[in-house]
């Protein structure tokens, strides 16, 4: 007997996402007769998504019900469930920052990100509090970053149950392609912080893989990491909804610079962890492809970043373009195979016991040793009716935790504190404590001129004091 | 009825603190009868130690005996206390690895500070592990630095009573100069780590001294910002074992960067802490100068540094001259008033009762919250014969946690945890957190060139793995 629950999906505008939940709704049977709520700013978007999700759902026989609203309230009503993976800092205004870093002297990189981590999280606690008052008991599944910010901040200041997901623990596939492997023989352990996970536990048919890492980089690591992988075909099974050149520019797994901090730490770090890691390796293009690969030096460059905003462009363009074409079958453009995706199945475990294990953002509460108990971190969950339960993982090495986790503990610490008093100094301490910052003068106009940018308005005038410095 | 004890002094053949010692001891009736052991590497020196003490003591007519030896066990063995005063790494090296920064790059910085305490941390445990066997119920109180390092490796690694002192705390008495009110009429409180404290409580006849702070940077700042302060006569009642152009160049407690760390974090930071408190005060000398004042930009710059080297030479060349001139008055030369030393009255508040309170480093255990129990921190102690007994002070601000003493303490953590297991890689990682690192190889280029300078063989030796990034 199914379970007929409502699910409230905030920032729904964004088709492939939604259309990705939608599909995974279809596929799992015991969630049949339940409805999605979409919300979003956008009504033209909204309509294409609905369009397109009844459209899927009607070619599949599956009995779904949508509606949508621009309305927060409307859309978390009687929800069971909320997925929020709105943004409230578009693509465009995070190039627009990061292009202001540029002006200032910085390399394309995350010299303004408490832009972002403000602007959002200040949005995912006003979700938290609203479904406080609406939907008290409903689980709340982030999707939009920044995750580990915005979790450990909506649960510290809201009973709300709250699950952060993200698909960077997913970079232990492409390792496996790398050396070889097939993923679905390993058993894998990764945790840590969210964009910080370390893969302590490696296992191919039941054998530590990490020799077999280490042969492939003895073997080809260095004639890889010459080559220039735009020449490099895209196998056929790794077409998708990024084009190849994304794809491969998004290839670091193995890149010289996550084996450089394998060989630092004595772990591989996962996902998007290689994305940042240290300052060093990011200073400017040219550094960027010695570490992340020619020609694009990772997904991180002012080459890779556009692409990568054209591309959300063109899957919009081509969502909208199958919702205006009644004769097109979804069912063909968008397979009947479930994704990736973690969110639903989490619900059917939730709701259905159909019980899993699953890369979770939730407050620590033990899991991973030398953590306070209400920082939220990425680690391994069973999820069944009785909730989501971390696992108590391996603690860390000492060198991990020291150089990587708890920095970054502190840094979200000041990015929450930040938030929390509106005090100007700690956004300015954070672009001087930013590894590419060259002067205090530099670090004032760079905060002046991102305040003064626009969407910033109301966070400029929340930031006063103390502001006589 | 006095008591008499031993105290073993390492480290001796530093004639102005060990006469320190012996004056304080003199003047100190309830240890009338006591012995004291010179020990330093440096014959010649504890000769002249030996020979300045036993002529003051007589001149008073204070019955105390002395003793010299090279050899540690030596000293420490039948010890009550034991004070550790001593540094295996010299001025001439300190100056010497800032001089091999600036060859890399850097402006005359710490750079390459993991030197400095890495060896003398393991000299600090090599101590306490000595009295372990040789003395394990005396109090080692550690006068030499790296303090915060070595008093909490010390505490972890042994079980030995360990008080670390510093000088420091007194800042807030220069600061009750400059804003012209009577320490002597203060009440004030200033925990933290060594070397980052911060005046949570300063009360001046019981009210808030805050204000006048105030009042002075409004009416004065400016002003004395601006001066050239080279051309300020010194008041005689400052003159004393540093010469005038010292005292001036250390003169930061109310400097720019001072003020505008207390306009950052609502209180002062005092005595050492405004020495460091963010990398943008000291990028080149015309930096610190704005920061710290003209000429000399405070007491670390190219020009100050080797100042203080000098006057320690030449203060050993008075010593030395006091020793050889049998019809000098010490009593006259050296004067018949306490001194500021913490020492000698915190050993007579364990052994013989006369309580007082002194600022300490000592094991945490709840005194400071928000830190480990067994990180050493500063705090405000009632000392007894019970023993040394940390106040719990009042928390200081997220602020100033997130951004002065968490940083600090992660810093130290990695210190130890490098001095534990010989990584090279946190040495390395060390040097590319310096904020003042530009690249990769710089890093590396610094690293190398540090460990093969002279004196660091065995350090380079015992760094080893892993090495291969």
């Amino acid at each position: 007997m199914p379970s007929a629950i409502k699910i409230g999906l905030i920032g729904a505008g964004s088709a492939v996402f939604s259309l990705a939940m939608v599909k995974d709704l279809c596929l799992t049977e015991g969630l049949a007769g339940s409805r999605v709520a979409f919300m979003d700013i956008n009504q033209e978007r909204l309509d294409i998504v609905r369009r397109l999700a009844s459209r899927y759902a009607k070619e599949l026989g599956a009995d779904l019900s949508f509606e949508t609203t621009t309305d927060r309230v409307a859309c978390i009503q009687d929800a069971d469930f909320v997925i929020n993976t709105a943004s409230v800092v578009s693509h465009e205004q995070v190039l627009a920052t990061r292009r202001l870093g540029e002006k200032h002297g910085y390399y394309f990189g995350r010299v303004g990100s408490d832009e972002y981590v403000f602007r959002n999280v200040r949005f995912m606690l006003d979700v938290a509090r609203e479904m406080e008052s609406v939907c008290p008991d409903a689980w709340l599944i982030q999707a939009g970053n920044p995750v580990f910010q915005g979790c450990t901040l909506m649960t510290r200041e809201t009973g709300i149950k709250v699950c952060g997901l993200c698909h960077g623990h997913y970079g232990y596939r492409e390792i496996c392609d790398m050396i070889g492997i097939d993923w679905h023989s390993v058993t894998w352990q990764a945790p840590g912080l969210n964009h910080n996970i370390w893969l302590t536990h490696f296992l191919y048919d039941g054998e530590d893989a990490y020799p077999l890492v280490d042969e492939w980089i003895a073997a080809k690591g260095e004639e890889y990491w010459g080559l220039d992988v735009a020449t490099l075909p895209l196998p056929p099974e790794r077409e998708g909804r990024w084009t190849p050149e994304l794809q491969r520019a998004w290839d670091i797994d193995l890149s010289r610079g996550a084996v450089h901090m394998y060989r630092m730490y004595g772990l591989l770090p996962v996902g998007d962890t290689p994305r940042s890691g240290g300052w060093w390796y990011h200073t400017d293009i040219d550094t960027k492809r010695y570490w992340y690969g020619k020609p694009w030096g990772g997904q991180d460059t002012h080459i890779s970043r556009p692409l990568y905003v054209e591309n959300l462009e063109r899957r919009i363009a081509r969502m909208a373009k199958l919702a205006n074409d009644p004769r097109a079958s979804l069912v063909e453009a968008l397979g009947t195979e479930k994704t990736t995706e973690q969110h639903i199945p989490i619900i059917d475990g939730l709701v259905n016991d159909n019980e899993g294990q699953f890369q979770v953002n939730v407050p620590n509460r033990g899991a991973l040793e030398g953590l306070p108990d209400d920082v939220v971190v990425e680690v391994s969950a069973v999820v069944n009716r009785k909730g989501i339960q971390p696992i108590h993982v391996t603690p860390l090495p000492p060198k991990i935790m020291l150089e990587q986790i708890y920095p970054d503990w502190l840094s979200m610490e000041r990015q929450l504190l930040a938030t929390k008093t509106g005090d100007r100094s700690i956004l300015l301490w954070n672009i001087l404590d930013y590894h590419m910052t060259r002067s205090y003068d530099q670090a004032v106009a760079m905060l002046e001129d991102l305040l003064a940018q626009e969407g910033n308005e109301e966070m400029n005038a929340y930031f006063e004091g103390p502001s006589n410095w």
